[in-house]
């Protein structure tokens, strides 16, 4: 017996029939012994809904009134999760951000969590009671309410785990667990078992989706035991721990891939230091997510860049270069979209270094053409055509055997 | 210069073309020179929906966790209000209950206000920002979201003026204030210019609904200066305040009437003392609310009592009398229903003990049986016959000349 911290996301709670699905889960847990605390998020499309109303009334809202506003959404499912518990015969309490002692900086929209105070979750904890939390939200040392950005949700499990002590930190999700590869697109996607929090971190990044990467690193520093699960059907998921725990004969573990991705090249440089920064500065304070970023002096003197974005943020990528023309004295830019990004996985790739060699190898006897490279220790990732993707993603999977079973030492 | 208190209801706030109405009244009042707090409500039919969501989970609601649930329909509107006022270009600050400082009893779905910590308000209003507060709520010692029950946003403005020593509190609502009787009946109604706290009081709980009477009451014991405005239309409404500054050359002020009444005869009991209290403490655990109750030992050892009621409590009337038969030993049961009350109010009666038999006389004339009679100071109510309702009320509308316009002295 130990306290496990589940986290219901906003489809997973999204209309009264699923809160009292929910109530099913959490009541499951408790019957097994443990003290529960649960986290859940907004009822799905509650929070654009309160989006939509400040949109009528400011383009640029405030960002304390906008958290103030928001957090609201969580504020509703927590009394209806505790309500559904009670109806069921189970002592509840539902507790915001701030009366759950989740303290955060003084920053509105995206604050981070600084302290937990777990005394009043405990008491009620001890009193056998259910303890439901609205997640994504905290209070600063100036009783302001505060939110926690994306992920919100998922981060408020972790940090309350950790702080918690819990045994475990269940993340219940619409998908069954983390999977070699998307499904949808690769028959052969399987399901793991296991997976490194530095692996996750890597597919969460890539485009995964399941569990924002920030919960993950959360759970990494704070060494707290993930499971990633379906809240409809009750299978197990996929574990995310501690290297050491893992399944260890595979080197690659999953591929992630994302298409609606653009190259875009500015070429004829002069040399100079500042240059990049520039760049970089200038796209990030417009909110532009450059991924992959390749420089390449080509002749004395002359200097290229060239740097993957999303496709839909292609139009304010030109027009920030073409205002940095002048600055910048470029010769000239090149663009190519219908690109997608795909990346292996794995943290046994750090002791085999024949990895990358192995993929490229693999993807030129496709014919696919390797656009851009980039690798980190557990990663290597290529762009390539887009329509390329899912065959390439396919042989992959199937040289790298991701669909087999593996057998636990 | 001073501070003023401004109320907004949930129809006042119903859409978000509305909540940027609101605004406008509330630059209005900044611009006169004021400090500015802002009291609103749920948006419209907001607090329906919360009502109903709760619903599809239990039929009993646990009381805190609806507090927790409809607490966030003002904080929904205090954020809208605040974008709104920020968008058009003034410093606006929204607070919850917890946050303004309203502290209350540890009890749920009716607490009481126990003090009010003006700090954080008397800050923000000296950085010459609006304070914008949900109304409704507040917090216990306990950090428990609590509400104040019916009529709670009347009370958070009231008593928010009462702690911050407003200058004045305007309730503002959707008619454009309080009127001799009610002008949907009564063609020659009359907006009063200033009515009492006691007269308001009485015409409040007689049916005039406009201001909720705790509110009044808490107005009174602070001698808080309230007036009831459209929220609408841009024209004076009703004064409420002291005797003293009142309009003082009328007896009878105003005639509040309301249908749907039940008389109940509970006949032959046995002339015992605790008969009363046995019979109307079960009512009132049943939240069956008694309005005027009778009397009369008609034979030695025998006693009747009649009490009027809500015709929609009276299946839950009739069963619990069938459960008290034998504890109780009465006779029978004789039950009057299609009645209406018709009351007269006026702080002059208290020196003219003439107004009751006029008002008798009148009716009697017009050929109306009075059935039951209260007194108090300022005001008789009677109850007669529905269909003679609203003749009645014209009648003595025009006999105590409540058409006329006063003269200021």
């Amino acid at each position: 017996m130990g306290i496990i911290v589940q986290k219901f996301g906003g489809t997973s709670v999204g209309t009264v029939e699923r809160i009292l699905n929910v109530a099913n889960r959490v009541i499951q847990e408790k019957e097994n012994g443990n003290d529960v605390v649960v986290v859940v998020s907004a009822m799905g499309k509650s929070t654009d809904h309160l989006v939509e109303l400040a949109g009528q009334i400011t383009s640029k809202p405030n960002k304390r009134e906008m958290d103030m506003l928001l957090t609201t959404g969580e504020q509703v499912t927590i009394s209806l999760l505790s309500m559904a518990l009670q109806e069921k015969g189970y002592q509840a309490i539902s507790f915001t951000g701030w009366q759950a002692g989740i303290e955060t900086e003084a920053s509105h929209g995206n604050a981070r969590i600084t302290n937990i105070n777990t005394d009043q979750i405990l008491k009620e904890l001890a009193e056998e009671k259910i303890v439901v939390v609205a997640g994504f939200q905290g209070v600063s040392d100036e009783n302001q309410i505060t939110t926690l950005g994306r992920g919100g949700s998922d981060t408020t499990a972790v940090a309350l785990a950790a702080a918690l002590k819990a045994d475990k930190c269940d993340i219940y999700t619409d998908v069954t667990g983390v999977y070699t590869t998307d499904p949808r697109y690769v028959k052969g996607a399987r399901k793991l078992e296991t997976i490194s929090y530095d692996e996750m971190l890597e597919l969460a990044n890539l485009g995964a989706g399941v569990l924002h990467p920030r919960a993950v690193e959360f759970a990494k520093n704070y060494n707290v035991l993930l499971e990633v699960r379906s809240s409809m059907e009750n299978e197990r998921g996929t574990i995310i721990g501690e290297e050491s725990n893992m399944e260890e004969n595979l080197i690659v573990r999953g591929i992630a891939f994302e298409d609606q991705v653009t190259r875009v090249s500015v070429l004829g440089l002069p040399n100079e230091l500042p240059t990049l920064s520039t760049i970089f500065s200038r796209l990030a304070n417009h909110g532009i997510n450059v991924d992959i970023i390749i420089q390449n002096t080509t002749s004395v003197n002359k200097t290229s860049i060239s740097f993957s974005i999303k496709t839909s943020d292609l139009d304010d990528t030109n027009t920030i270069l073409k205002q940095l023309k002048a600055d910048l004295n470029y010769e000239r830019i090149e663009v190519e979209s219908g690109l997608a990004k795909v990346s292996i996985v794995g943290s046994g790739m750090v002791s085999n270094p024949g990895v990358a060699a192995e993929m490229f190898a693999v993807l030129a006897g496709q014919g696919v053409e390797v656009k851009m490279v980039s690798t980190s220790e557990i990663k290597v990732s290529t762009v390539i055509a887009q329509e390329q993707m899912v065959p390439a993603v396919d042989v992959l999977h199937s040289t790298f055997e991701l669909s087999k079973e593996v057998t636990r030492i």
